[in-house]
């Protein structure tokens, strides 16, 4: 499958060389042409299935498409590509809108939390796209390896407004990722995004509080 | 043990009840003398340890407080007491400031997210108390008996600037509502509240996704 890979990071790079392994052909798409980030991961992965672009060449290779970006310039990368190459797409959106500068303790940016989310801001940018919002909750080697943690027993949470969309995600992560089906738990329409986010703050002092980012929730009743 | 719950909802009467069945002599206070629920509580409880009277009678009353109103309204019903009869006092923080009013998702409410929360308004308003935020991320059933989930085998968190009142809440926790001591996870100084009463709209969404509001989180590694 051709994906398109958006951001550099660690969490870019964990998903696109994963999916490198799964033996897609993988875009990762940068602010600019030739960036070294990219260029260094292409060359690191040494597989013809590798590419680098920009985001708006990531976007249009992609039949399915990761958002990694930093929660902070997610939208401006957003506003560099053509959004009618995302349109009929599947957006996986793993971005967090996460201020680490204000205090001791994490806050969500201002204007993307409690009534907004970069999710639902995303899906706003690109309207003819599925996007779907997950993987946000969970550090980046547990992303691409669900198993990482108490043998894949926990839950991942997953919110978008098309409900064929949200399947075929939901089975991307089991196939690709080692998630367990019955673990993936639906939370509605990609506005639910909005309370998914807010519990980042949580989760770093959670995993503050542990010293580990190897964890997750998962739901006992 | 003398102990006053603020608040007549379904948390004041869950708590006040337990502890009633505890031994212990718990006054619920309300915003009036002879409210009706109050009144109800106390003749239902058919028990001399059992009293009913205002806020500030039951905050005077107690040697611990349970914090147990509305969100909306906790900051008024906190202006109607002498705060000085906090001082050197444990005050168990359960609020949540949800605004259910907002559209069909949960929020938080304007001016008590993201850099503030309920927990620090509470121990501003009492700075001599020891503000202990906990319980506020369950159901009421399971807030008082930890084992009507898994066994007892989840999470609660637990957070206030006190190191010993917050090991004395932990202990009263683990002695009267049978939370097991390894599963409480402290999260740091009563600003963590923040993040903890910011995971509320979430815990809705999964309320409403698996039917059931007895759940809990698990962290696991």
């Amino acid at each position: 499958m051709k994906i398109g890979v958006l951001g550099t990071g660690v969490v870019g790079e964990a998903i696109a060389t994963a999916l490198i392994n799964k033996g897609h052909h993988v875009m990762m798409g940068s602010r600019t042409t030739g960036n070294e980030k990219t260029t260094a991961w292409k060359n690191k992965a040494k597989n013809d299935n590798a590419s680098a672009g920009t985001f708006a060449d990531a976007a249009l290779h992609g039949e399915l498409l990761f958002i990694c970006l930093n929660g902070e310039y997610a939208l401006k990368a957003i506003d560099t590509i053509n959004t009618e190459n995302l349109a009929g797409k599947i957006v996986i959106d793993v971005t967090n809108p996460l201020d680490f500068t204000q205090g001791t303790l994490p806050r969500i940016l201002e204007n993307l939390g409690n009534s907004k989310s970069l999710g639902e801001e995303i899906q706003k940018a690109a309207p003819g796209a599925f996007v779907i919002k997950t993987l946000n909750t969970v550090n980046y080697k547990l992303m691409v390896d669900a198993r990482k943690v108490n043998n894949g027993d926990h839950n991942l949470f997953v919110c978008g407004n098309d409900v064929n969309a949200k399947n075929k995600a939901k089975h991307f992560l089991v196939d690709n990722f080692h998630w367990r089906a019955d673990r993936l738990i639906d939370l509605g329409g990609i506005d639910a995004a909005r309370s998914i986010e807010a519990i980042l703050p949580f989760w770093v002092l959670v995993y503050q509080s542990l010293g580990t980012p190897l964890f997750n929730f998962k739901i006992v009743q």
